[in-house]
Order: C-alpha cells, then structure tokens, then sequence
C-alpha cells in the first residue's frame, strides 16, 4: 500500500476543500454575516493541506486499491473538515448532525436534520448547497482534472469514484476526460442559473438551486422546498433535473455530433422510458388531487424525475398521493439515474444487466447445451462486469438490511425506517412518512444519524471504496 | 418438449390429489358434515386424472426443462383441483379467494382470507391443514418416491421442487432419497402428534397443528393462532418448528450415525445461530412487555422459529412488539430456513454464498491476482451454483418489486402491502400491520389476491419453475 501517495492525495483534497470554503466566505462578506467560522475552517484544511503536500512522494504509483482508498478517505475527510463551518458557527450544534448534513451534501443526496431553513445563514445555505456542486461530479475527478496528481493511477482514481457498474474513457487521456466532464458540468450550470434569473428568481436562490439541481442534490433554501416556485421556475427545474440523470458520455457524444451512437444508448432510452411510463401512470393515479390533468402532469413528472435522478425536490407533498403513486416513487428510489450521471440509486444500466442475466439463465435451462452472452449496447458484456454488478447488489441488500435493522432501534415505524435507508443508500433526501418531503431526519438518534451518514458515503461510492477499506486483506503486507 | 409425459405426470398429480381427500372426506362422514363437495371433487380429480394416466407414454425421458415445467403446472393444477372443495361448499364462496387458501396451504405459506375459523366445518379446516402436509415435502418428492414415474429422469423433478441452490442425493438412486425423507418426515410427524395428545389436546387438532408445524405452514384452527396453548404445548411447537427448518439430510445422517458430518453442517450451524442471537435480542428488546425475562424469551423463540422456518404460527401478537424486534422479525423473513427443509424463504446457505461472494471480491480488490473460490461446508462451491443462487436474488427482487406495485393498487399502506409480499414470498403467512398476525388477506381486490397467490408459488418453488414455463424459449422447437 502506498501510504505516502494516499495523505499526498488527501493533502491535495483539503487544499481543494479550504479553497471552495471561500466562495461562502465572499457571500458571508457581502450579506454581513459572521465570517469566522469560514476563516477558521479554511486555515485548519490549508495548514494540515500544506503539510500533506509540501512535498510530494517520489512513488506516485496508484494501484486499485490506492484507488478505493484514497477516494473512501478523500469523501470521509472532505466531508468531516466541510462540516466545520456549521458547527464552528452554531448552525448545527451536534457535531454528528453537522457531519450528516455536510455528507448529505457531498453525496448529492439532500436529506436534512435543519428544521428551520429560515433561521439559517445566507452564507451557511450557501455552503450547504455548494457541497452538492462539488460532489456532483466528484471529488477526485475534479483534482485528476487539473492537478498532476499520479503517475499513470489516474484511472483507478476515476473508476473509483465514477458512477455504474464501469467507467468509459471518452478521449485516451484520463485527464482530458475528467476535463471534458466538469466542461459539460459547468455549462449545465451556467444554463440553469441563466433560465432561472430570467424566471425572476434572486441570484443567491439561483445559484443554490442550480447546484441541488445539477449535483442531483436537492437541498433547496426555502422550508417548502420548490412548492412556491412558479410553474416556469419548476420546469426548468424539472428539465436540468432529468438532463443530469443522463450520462454525460452522452452529451459528448452530441457535442461532438455522434447522434447516433448518442441516441443507441441503451441506458439513456430505457431511462427516458420509465421516466415517461411512470409520469404517465402517477398522472393518472393522482389526477383528481390536482385541478387538471396538465397540472397533474407537471407535479408527476416534476416528483419521478426528483426521486428517479435521486435529487429529491418537491412541488407537491407526496407523502399524501395515493399508494400506487408512492410505490412507484419508492421503486424508482431504487432504480436511479444513469451510470456516468450526477445521479444516484442503483443505476438504470445495472438493473438493465441484471434482468438480462435472468432470460439469459431461463434461455440456458430450455436448451443446456447453447450458449448465450449479455449484450449492453451490442456489445458483450464482460463475464467481470456481471459478477461486479451482482457484488454490488448483494452488498447494497446486506447494507440495506443491517441499517434498517440499527436504527429501528429509534422505534420509528417500518416505513419510517425502511425509506430513511432508502433515501439516503440512493441519494435522494426525503422519504415517506416521519421522513417525508415536508419533514426532516432530526429525529434519529446520534448512533441512526451516523448509519444514516454512512449510507450516504455507501450510496455515492457505490459501496465497493468502503468495503475495501475496512477489509483486513487491504492492509495486510 | 415431451408433452405426453407431461400431462401423464399431471394425471398421476390429480390421482394422488383426489386420494388424499378422502381423508377430510372420512373426517367429514365423522363429525356428520355435509361430503357432496369433496364427493365431487375427488370424482373430478379422479376421472381427469385416470384418462391422463390410462396409458403410459412410451418416451418417458424428463430433462430440465420438463422438470421445471411438470414441476410448475402440478403446483398450479393440484392448487386449482385442491381449492374445489372449499369452493363447491361454499365455505370460501369466491374461487379466486378459495384457490389463494389452497396455494396458502399446499405453499406452506398460511395466509388466510378467512375472517372467523369458528364457522368453518371441521373437515374443512382438516383439508385446509392436510394440505400443508402434503406440500411441506414435497407433491413431486411424493410421486417420485412411490410410483415408477419417468425412466431417468427423477433427479430433475427432485431438484426442480426440493428448496435450496443444490439438492444433495442422500443415496445413489432418487427413489430411496425420496423414500427416506418421507420417511424422517412421518417420523416427525407422529412425535408431534404423540407429544401434543400428551398435553391434552383433542386429536383432530393435534393433527391439524402437527400438519401446520412439520409441514412449517401455520394453518391453525383457532382464530387466535396459539395464543390460547399452554407453555408445554407451546414449546412442543416451538421444538418442532424449528427442527423442520433444518436440513432433513442433517436428520439422515444423524439417524446412520455420522455425528461428525452432521455436526459439521455450516449452514445448520448457523440457521441455529441465528435463532439463537435473534431470541435473545428480542427478548431483551421486549422483556417489558412480559411477566419475566423466560417468558419473554419463551414467547421470542416461539415467534423467531416461527418467521423464520416461515411457518407463521403467533403466540403473541408480535404486530405490537417495539421496531427493534419487529425489524428482526422482517429480516428473518426474508432469510428463511435452511435449504432441504420445509421452510421458505431465500434459505440460509443462499446468504451464506452470497455473503460470502463479497469477501471474495474484497480480496480480489486488494490482490487481483489472487484466485480465491467460495466454500460450502469445506468444500469449493461450483461456479454455476453461484450464478444460480444470484439470478435467484434477482428474480427475486424483480417479482418483489412488480408484485408490491400492483397491490399498491388496493391503496393499503406501505407496511401492509411491503410486508404482505414479503410474508407470501416467503411463505410465512401474517405479515405486519393490515395484514398482521391478528389480521388476514380479506381485504386485497381479487387482482392482489392473484399477484399474492402467485407469490406463494414463487416462493415455494424457488421461482425457476414458473420462470421457465413463461419463458416462450421452453416452448419454441
């Protein structure tokens, strides 16, 4: 194991970290509000940064599971310095829910204990929204985008921390393609805070929305969350919302005019699918809650692409809809977006191989002796690609399951319980009942607060860059 | 496809099916209820059944794929002959009702529609319990044990109905294995009846009771399950449950003396573990709600055995324990027993393997040139097993989530629905709150009521059968 190679690379994320903290430290400045909790936050990452890097390792080599490592560690420590300012300033008095908030930021999931969004600081919402941009497209892909981190690793980093069951370079060179990725990132966002300042939305409240919305985050700034928006407003967030849940392969792949291969994505077509069928279906089932089937349309449609892109807005208390309409949302929870996406949940591309694996087993019990492969866009899939997806889903249940289990403890009840583990495995924020969208996760215990946290980490890096580090096999000589 | 071979299996599914309803009829001739229905159903059964048989096919060849097939329809068509007598006495006046008791009953599930068990005719609630026997080893296990069905092709029909990723031969020739677990099975099944008469219960429900337990169903014939037994008659149950949730092969080999291979069952060792942990983890949760620790212990042990050898019996009503135990209580139902045994659910050395395919993958992360193979009671597991046993999982999600959805339909709430899938699934029987140990299946439209039953046999034959027979590969040339 490459020690040195791990803390240089966490130095550098800290150095990342104190120099993102400045933006809410201007917007601090500019509304008048207490700058010191940003100003001691920014020194303590850069000090300890400074240190880890001042001199770099003459080994950068970086094998898997230096990959696994480094990104498990860059997320817990970002997220562990990130949640300074909330509690150096008293936002969040609870060290442990400050963590939760500061995770359910990075990991784009959205999911708060803050009861009270009214009370907080502008630069403090600010913050908290930031962190959704920031973990969006991700941590390390940002560092191997423009620092010159490590000899020829770059490629773990990436596979690391990328969504979907694997990664696809778009040009040869890792770091053109981490670049072309936050190129694509950063025009989305220039666009959505563009459509929503013409919309008549002030400027902070479109930059915060716009980072919950292209990170698929969800944290708003307003209690009500986007209820009060205007029907133009919701359907801009609405569209930059399902935009974000595609694979940005795709959006380079039209930028570069390749509509073709653009459009055979299997992926993409199959999520635009169950986005239409299940907008259609919820349309249906809840029509008489609205005035007309248009408006009945536009909250279906805005909620499926919240909860399906895991962002975890709402224009309508869902948690009141019709049953049919909740389990759709809770299927979806699970589904997710895209592989390559800002989103989280399984991913459509898993669940795509994972139901081509049961024909393929009924095909090979009809006739023993054929021979039959799984194709994902045409092309076979690799025999490691399918074992890889399986682990994962076996993981995620196990994880599911023993999360479910602690914080029941709590005494909650089953649907509280069960879609808090949801909501946060999948990234999406609110759940049903006592976590509902017009409620909040404050009512959990430290210890359920600090599975929950866990969740989120588990559900961002799909599981596999923290199983690998609390296996004894990693560390072993 | 051999066709012929089929419907002559069926034939002979049907015989067997109207012979073993002379015994409610006897039952009914005793306690001087009305027989015309089971008169006319045996005659259906026999009659149908007789034509199909009449001749024997000359090409008695099984393989997989008629196993799979013979193995689906004889569930569906001894569960459609089996439901007329409760629909021609109209003590179940809607069919589709009356045919979820009977696959509740033959799955081992005992879920019930039925609101008040104190106006159903005896010979009734004896047919309803009987068929618990019958299906608990097995309706296949049966015919292949006592009649000289296909030429060779034995071993297909046993592993298409036995439960659990392999089937262990006990001896070379199927037959004898079949012989001999029928053989353990009587055996337990006269113990039961012999302790339970010991403690003074009358023989009819000594019977139907010790039908429910082996068979691990948990039809009773009181309204209020086992709440009203005695200690004694309770642990009787509780014994007896929880020794039919173990691998029969263990009894066989204890029974030839082979102390040592027994003993050394991984997944008998830990199916009792978990039993074990989860008692006392519940009795602990809920020690308030009883007199003392033991009888809170005797009343968690009696509750775990029953959810997780999926029988479904209560001693409490568990639908009021605290979350905590609740939550064990779901996840045991999901776990199930062990695999060769009577229970449902996914089985215990299914988890095993797939718990145990994670840490392979860890290991392979951390050293990818290790080669490391997944072993089962000392020895490697073959990699088909593992890809069986993971296509499991994933039809098992898939049929969860599609069967969950459409009851949604019916606008229950999400416990009731989530937990009615799971308790159908799984084959236990009460789920929790609508459909809680003191509730029933009434209220589910007749749509549910079909995705349920459909459920149960899903469940119970571990979903490869029914899988393959809508597979439209089976049926192309």
């Amino acid at each position: 194991m490459n020690y040195r190679m791990i803390l240089y690379t966490i130095g550098w994320v800290l150095n990342a970290a104190g120099a993102c903290m400045l933006l809410p430290l201007i917007c601090a400045i500019i509304y008048g509000e207490p700058v010191g909790a940003f100003l001691v936050s920014i020194a303590v990452c850069m000090v300890i940064g400074i240190c880890l890097t001042c001199k770099a390792p003459k080994n950068k080599t970086v094998y898997a599971k230096e990959g696994f490592t480094i990104v498990a560690f860059a997320w817990i420590i970002i997220s562990m310095f990130g949640a300074l300012p909330f509690f150096l300033s008293g936002t969040i008095p609870n060290y442990i829910d400050a963590l939760f908030e500061t995770v359910s930021g990075f990991t784009t999931t959205g999911a708060s204990i803050l009861t009270d969004l009214d009370v907080v600081p502008r630069s403090m919402l600010f913050w908290r929204s930031f962190t959704h941009w920031i973990g969006g497209m991700g941590v390390l892909v940002f560092l191997v985008a423009f620092l010159p981190l490590s000899g020829g690793g770059n490629l773990h980093l990436l596979k690391a921390e990328s969504t979907g069951p694997s990664v696809s370079k778009l040009v040869p060179r890792v770091r053109s393609t981490a670049k072309i990725l936050y190129g694509i990132y950063l025009l989305f966002t220039l666009m959505e805070i563009l459509l929503l300042l013409l919309g008549g939305m002030p400027l902070l409240e479109a930059l915060t929305i716009t980072f919950g919305t292209v990170g698929t985050g969800g944290f708003g700034i307003r209690n009500s969350s986007a209820v009060e928006y205007s029907a133009y407003i919701q359907i801009v967030i609405t569209i930059f919302m399902i935009a974000c849940g595609v694979d940005f392969t795709c959006y380079y792949l039209l930028l570069n005019r390749q509509w073709k291969t653009a459009l055979r994505s299997e992926e993409v077509r199959t999520y635009l699918g169950i986005v239409l069928v299940s907008t259609v279906l919820i349309s249906l089932n809840c029509r008489n809650l609205f005035s007309d089937f248009a408006e009945a349309f536009r909250h279906s449609i805005f909620q499926v692409g919240s909860v399906m892109t895991t962002t975890g807005f709402m224009t309508s208390d869902f948690d009141l809809w019709p049953e049919f309409s909740k389990a759709i949302l809770v299927l979806l929870m699970f589904v997710g977006a895209c592989a390559g996406s800002t989103g989280g949940g399984i991913k459509v591309s898993r669940i795509i191989i994972l139901l081509k694996s049961i024909f393929k087993e009924t095909k090979i019990a009809a006739h023993p002796k054929s021979t039959h492969q799984i194709t994902f866009n045409k092309r076979p899939v690799a025999h490691e690609t399918v074992r890889a997806v399986n682990v994962f889903m076996i993981s995620y249940l196990a994880i599911f399951a023993g999360s479910f289990l602690i914080i029941s403890l709590d005494n909650f009840d089953f649907t509280t319980n069960f879609t808090a583990v949801a909501a946060t495995m999948n990234n999406i924020g609110p759940g049903l009942a006592g976590v509902g969208p017009t409620k909040n996760f404050s009512g959990y215990s430290d210890l359920s607060t600090l599975v929950l946290t866990f969740n989120m980490l588990v559900g961002r890096l799909e599981i596999f860059p923290l199983l690998v580090i609390f296996s004894p096999h990693v560390w072993r000589r």
